[in-house]
């Protein structure tokens, strides 16, 4: 396979995916829009203001470094590179807001090009975010200095293949679908589809502990990973001889979430699975989210397992179903579970999946529900655009706790975000599911659409600073998977307490002594 | 069930394990090390002599801290607090040596006496080395000062049991025996067992990154630690809000492996299961090696995934067999696979693997080999004892490595020890098993038997250093799960390179900022 096979979304900045898979607001979600009182903003969107850029000698040292060709200071190029897809920083592109434009952007083609620019860049004192799929929502690419964004697209080639081992070993700038395809060449997969795929990178999924749809069967992505090589402005460390080792701390899960603030990510060897020969999904009602949760705890804990297990709660199971009779029952509630099998086997799994999920209260809807769910797992970030369109406010959030926490989380969260919005006068409605589950504990992902205030970025700061306070006082983490950045970094410092963020801090300063790799992320 | 109630096996300082269980050695091992030309030492076993132990004023702040029944300094005690279970510290016990013997012993009785006592020992400059089961065979309990023993022993509490999540919250000092007995009452087990089962615990277990005989199954026990308590100079640290985050590097993983270097592990959170319904246990015949090792990797590559998957060598085959036909075929040779399965189903799923291990080439022997390797699985320890007796060096290391690295490792590690311990005139016997299975890899475990030179501590020092030095040339790990104390100590710095090796120590700066923590241990 050529580079130029290799399947990649053109990402449009500032508004999600392939504008080939746009979509439009469904009728019935416009009059949900008018219930919450959302009202189309007058605003029209801004065009984006150059703002000065890297200084001549700075482009001339890294014009020497990576030939002019791959090193960009356009104000298109700067402007695609600008923050990541939460929704504030969606409104602020809207807004035509350059502040966290990068000075320049370059694009070095190998790790030893990455270790060269890492080497520089620190003596002269650059501050540089790497930047792959740029799909962070947690303000993962906006430093707290000025910048330059090293956009990692050309090292996107699978290096090595041990099928022996079942390791690949893909470079950082890889898409998900571009991993996909060179890895299916050989009869492999990763089996890493967070909803982020069409977008995300290799280093990006690396760096954040992202988690995909398919964690249940697959494993989450810093599970997959045996090794790693990270430049850092000392040098460069490669991690990971055998699949475990008592040699020490595992060193590989302190670069995994270090969200560039360590180094930069150049390469991953990851543990690869056969394509699977079957795959089936379908879907299961329970009652209440009460029950469905302990029924999925139950396949977590005493298994088999599916490959997918994911619960909506009430809410969640009402706004996405168009024609809730479709849950059966008495028509009038319950909520969806989603269960997939991917593999061998599948029918043998299914089986004893669905006698345990029947003998906890369910009711299996069939194929139907599933194959909608499978068909549009990556829509729903294409949806948001439209209802930004239309003056809504709508953005998600996420944590994870134990199992016995969840219930509470759950309703102190929900409890936080009602209260906090109702209060500036747009009553949320707040949507919740489960997507991610283990032995011990489980994920809870919410989703919040009201209508916008005047000025819609501060009023989801406040919505989600209360949402934050609620989570670490219910004992959740602040992040399952979409990890730190800007967004959490003072709940995450208070998460894991002033040693270990002096611990963390100790590090940075071996690898990073100029403070140049994404300052003000992660750390503070 | 109340503390006197708990099964702790009661360790004998030189030798190893309860002394009930202690061996005679089999008539044909006898034969077998008069061909390797072992000779009875002529050196009787020596009693240790005093020397000084900790200074008056240090004695009288450690018994205003915690009582003088918990501050130890008479000689016996001292003695059996002296390094750990490797046959140079055995060799050593037999000799007198007290050169690494603590000054004195303390037994805190909570996370807070520990707590206090790190803080009050870093402000007058006094090491400590934690001591649980006191099990490490590569001189984790030998630090690089004069130092105070902490006996964690009284911290043997089950504090909390989460049904609901599955997790159990056991202190540092209870023993496996004891975790298991807690646990059993209300109907769980860890499934964690080491061959250090019987003395090692749940503090030493974590610090070390140990490994236990069914990690197919409940995996290692790095894998079952969800939450733990770390005491260090300059306070606690708690980890562990979520069975998994994104938030940041998972720092539960920095301080396990980390040996005592970073402070003490008080508590630690724990996946529990089941106690298992069923259990079996079966033998199987390979002809070779190769063909077994290919045989268990489609198992942990295709599953199912039994609880207890072994492999050993030719050689280590035909030496623990007292009789070699019981491999069936022609007699003469092929190697035993020890195959068990804890749990439910296990019917289904034995028959799903007898099926996989049958198309490999593999040939059932029945549960008699199973059931003999189930009921001897903790006797190799007790062994070395009376060989050690009759002059015999014996000693084991491990690795692990990636699939396609394995036969090379093998062979590699093999080939150092021959060349060499038969440079000394003392031709060895290496047996190796694999005893750990991973998707990616698996781990490889040598015994190594010969005749003892005069001086069989340096003589096992040259044997390890080649060993080591092959182990890093094929790109193993130095170590699977004996972990790094002082022995791996500089094959470990190489293995992670000089910027992670100073990542570690400004780790340890942060919180010891005083080096009193395991001085020397895990890091240069």
């Amino acid at each position: 396979m050529t580079e130029s096979d290799l399947p990649v979304v053109q990402l449009t900045p500032g508004r999600w995916g392939d504008p080939a898979h746009s979509v439009e607001l469904p009728a019935a979600a416009a009059e949900a829009l008018k219930q919450l009182g959302v009202r189309r903003p007058t605003a029209p969107p801004a065009d984006p203001t150059d703002r000065p850029g890297v200084a001549q000698d700075v482009q001339q040292l890294l014009t020497e470094l990576l030939g002019a060709e791959h090193v960009r200071t356009d104000l298109e190029t700067r402007w695609a590179h600008t923050r990541g897809y939460s929704t504030p920083d969606l409104l602020r592109h809207r807004a035509g807001d350059t502040s966290d434009m990068p000075d320049a952007v370059v694009y070095p083609g190998s790790h030893d090009d990455v270790q060269a620019l890492l080497t520089t860049c620190s003596e002269h004192h650059i501050a540089v975010v790497p930047y792959a799929g740029g799909t962070s929502v947690v303000g993962g690419l906006a430093p707290a200095k000025r910048f330059i964004a090293v956009d990692l697209s050309r090292l996107n080639r699978l290096t090595h293949l041990d099928e022996i081992s079942r390791t690949a070993t893909l470079e950082a700038g890889v898409r998900g679908p571009a991993a996909e395809a060179l890895l299916a060449e050989h009869g492999y997969t990763l089996g890493h589809f967070p909803q982020s795929y069409e977008g995300a990178s290799i280093g990006g999924y690396a760096a954040t502990r992202s988690s995909g749809q398919s964690s249940a069967g697959y494993g989450r992505f810093d599970q997959m990973v045996v090794g790693l090589t990270l430049a850092t402005p000392r040098g460069t460390i490669e991690l990971g001889r055998a699949p475990m080792s008592a040699a020490g701390p595992d060193l590989r899960q302190l670069v995994l979430g270090s969200e560039g603030a360590f180094g930069i990510i150049t390469s991953v060897v990851l543990r690869i699975r056969p394509r699977p020969a079957e795959r089936s999904f379908e879907g299961w009602r329970f009652d209440s989210f009460d029950q469905g949760l302990t029924a999925i705890r139950r396949l977590a804990q005493d298994g088999p397992l599916p490959t997918v297990l994911r619960l909506s709660d009430e809410v969640e199971t009402a706004v996405n179903l168009a024609d809730p009779k479709v849950l059966g029952g008495d028509g009038a509630g319950g909520v969806l579970a989603i269960v997939g099998f991917e593999g061998t086997r599948t029918a043998v799994r299914q089986a004893e999946v669905a006698e345990l999920l029947a003998g906890a209260g369910g009711e299996s809807l069939g194929a139907g529900p599933g194959e909608t769910w499978r068909q549009g797992r990556y829509r729903a970030p294409y949806l948001r655009d439209p209802l930004l369109d239309q003056g809504a406010l709508v953005e998600t959030l996420e944590t994870a706790g134990f199992w016995s926490a969840l219930p509470q989380l759950k309703a102190a969260v929900t409890e936080a975000l009602v209260k906090e919005l109702s209060g500036q006068g747009t009553p949320p409605l707040v949507l919740c599911h489960v997507s991610h589950v283990y032995e011990t504990g489980a994920s809870l992902y919410f989703t919040i659409v009201s209508a916008q205030t005047d000025d819609p970025v501060a009023q989801w700061r406040q919505a989600k600073a209360a949402a934050s306070v609620a989570i670490a006082a219910a004992g959740g983490t602040i992040t399952h998977h979409h990890g730190v950045g800007t967004d959490h970094r003072e709940p995450y410092a208070a998460e894991i307490g002033p040693l270990a963020v002096e611990s963390l801090q100790a590090v940075k300063r071996v690898l990073d002594p100029n403070g140049i790799l994404n300052p003000g992320i992660l750390l503070p």
